[in-house]
């Protein structure tokens, strides 16, 4: 079936349908509806050079990655793409990886903008007063971010799992357990996601009137090595933690491995929770003593990223909308009653 | 300093500098050497956009990505990229990821070369008599494939690390300590880089007269949860391994898990090797015992497929080039001789 076909069938205007499927904002939510319902019962596809002669749009995403040999592009990422993909694959856009220099991202900013290679681009990774963000925001390219930037002076389009929150309800309950030496194992702590999780952390235990010292805090990138290198200095000192707080899955890997190897046990001497992004290939449940986390499914956020960026680009979305999305807690065998 | 300086100072045609910075064939050695190294001293770069309009090329290496809910990616994609936007970075190219159903990747291929999207493409995890290999192929954009497909009628341009000669070497070291019970937890073994993997293990076997029987074989998606499940059937049956090859680090870590959770012990039950793709973020030396890996790294396989498909778009590499990458045996505390 062609798009004549289809018209025909519909009794519109060959017009109307193209711009129902691409998503014009001049056409009635109730027109919209009725295109895409017949365009998916009978198979029709809009061919995307077609789409893209008639719309002006390249049908691209872009996003800039930062590379260099002290970059390593940690497996989030390939979770989150996962995500990003099943959403594009279905709406025909493509995705464009435009690899920049980690200390020097602006010059791809501007050169993407300038060539008119993608339509939108989303910002991973934002830290505090986020400088892509405010470029992007200047060059008038339609965005999104994937978390949060604080200290700009603008408001702009963002999805971000509540990161506090997240941590905060973690590490009030090992405090409900008894816990008074709690140890968070944070990521990169100039990026917001991490910011955030250090401030649930010190509210929780704030509330019961306990402080969050140096000694109980790390911030490092997030692989197995740095988790266990974290926890085994973190244990091995005179006030050790009963319970740790980490940011990701991998590096709980290392904390356990520390764990055995000072003839600990979890929960026992130690209770730990995790955060977990729902990877495929390691889960929490499968470690040797399942594992506590906050969950929050990365691919997920791919796909909503890669449909809010196609509603950005067709006009459906305006406006700096934010979007938080809650994290479970989802107790395992992890953690206990802190030991007297 | 633009391209007229540069030429002026050269005392060369703009032409034949712009030409010699594509890599055109037709520019002399000495030439190209001559213009890059000045580029480099004085900091020239071309602008990407009028590079593109002198050339014709998009500046874009596209990869046609299998998506859909039973596709999950795995963390060696994101390692592979990472090298990939290394080169990409460093020579204003571009990467388009068309994620396509998995099920009719065909459809994504026959777009993005009708579309013009893309000057080349790289084509991975390929399987025996690989179509997608064949489809390129006739519709004649340049490419490489990321491993080999046998079984197809035509030779192509491919960069694919050792797997035979990697497991062949491995098992046989395992033999030469005694074991005759070696067990293979392989990949999903439609793919070449499993079969040639199983060839390799059969093959040091057969050298000694031992077999490789059903009950000694798994082929899986690698996880760590199917490492485990693998692991766990192998050793709770009465003619168990006492060594077992895998073919990844993280099925490695579920192994790891079933020997803790069977309260046997590594090496002295059972010797473990694992192919490793060099994460930086999961390192074989601090598994609890240190673990026997094959190791080769796949982000420095993507840097040099970058490099051949950019040789190949500006008329540099030609014909069908195979390009066999030999692994390393890293031995570390996870073999030991065969328990009597």
């Amino acid at each position: 079936m062609n798009l004549k076909q289809l018209s025909l069938m519909l009794d519109l205007s060959q017009t109307t349908v193209s711009r129902a499927l691409n998503g014009y904002p001049e056409v009635s939510e109730e027109t919209r509806r009725r295109v895409a319902d017949a365009a998916k019962r009978h198979g029709y596809r809009p061919n995307p050079s077609a789409r893209r002669l008639a719309t002006g749009k390249a049908g691209m995403i872009g996003y800039v990655m930062p590379t260099g040999a002290s970059v390593d592009i940690d497996p989030h990422f390939v979770e989150f793409l996962s995500g990003l993909g099943d959403y594009a694959r279905a709406h025909d856009l493509d995705l464009v990886l435009s690899p920049a220099d980690a200390r020097d991202e602006e010059t791809t900013y501007r050169r993407i903008v300038a060539n008119k290679q993608v339509d939108a681009v989303y910002v991973s990774a934002p830290c505090h007063g986020d400088k892509r963000v405010a470029l992007i925001h200047q060059l008038g390219m339609p965005f999104i971010v994937h978390g949060r930037s604080e200290g700009l002076d603008f408001d702009y389009p963002y999805l971000d799992i509540d990161n506090e929150a997240a941590f905060h309800e973690a590490t009030r309950l090992l405090v409900q357990l008894g816990h008074k030496r709690v140890a968070l194992i944070n990521g990169d702590d100039t990026q917001t996601f991490a910011i955030f999780r250090e401030r649930g952390v010190r509210r929780a235990l704030a509330a019961s009137g306990i402080a969050l010292p140096p000694v109980l805090l790390r911030s490092v990138a997030m692989t197995e090595e740095n988790g266990y290198r974290a926890a085994r200095s973190l244990l091995e000192q005179s006030e050790a933690p009963t319970g740790i707080v980490c940011s990701s899955l991998i590096m709980a890997l290392g904390v356990v491995r520390a764990v055995r190897d000072l003839k600990l046990t979890i929960p026992g001497d130690l209770s730990l929770i995790a955060h977990d992004d729902v990877f495929p290939w390691l889960k929490p449940e499968n470690f040797s003593v399942p594992l506590s986390t906050t969950r929050s499914s990365i691919r997920a956020a791919g796909q909503r990223i890669a449909e809010r960026l196609a509603a950005r680009i067709s006009g459906l979305e305006t406006g700096a909308r934010g979007e938080i999305w809650p994290v479970d807690l989802v107790v395992r065998g992890s953690i206990a009653g802190a030991p007297v």
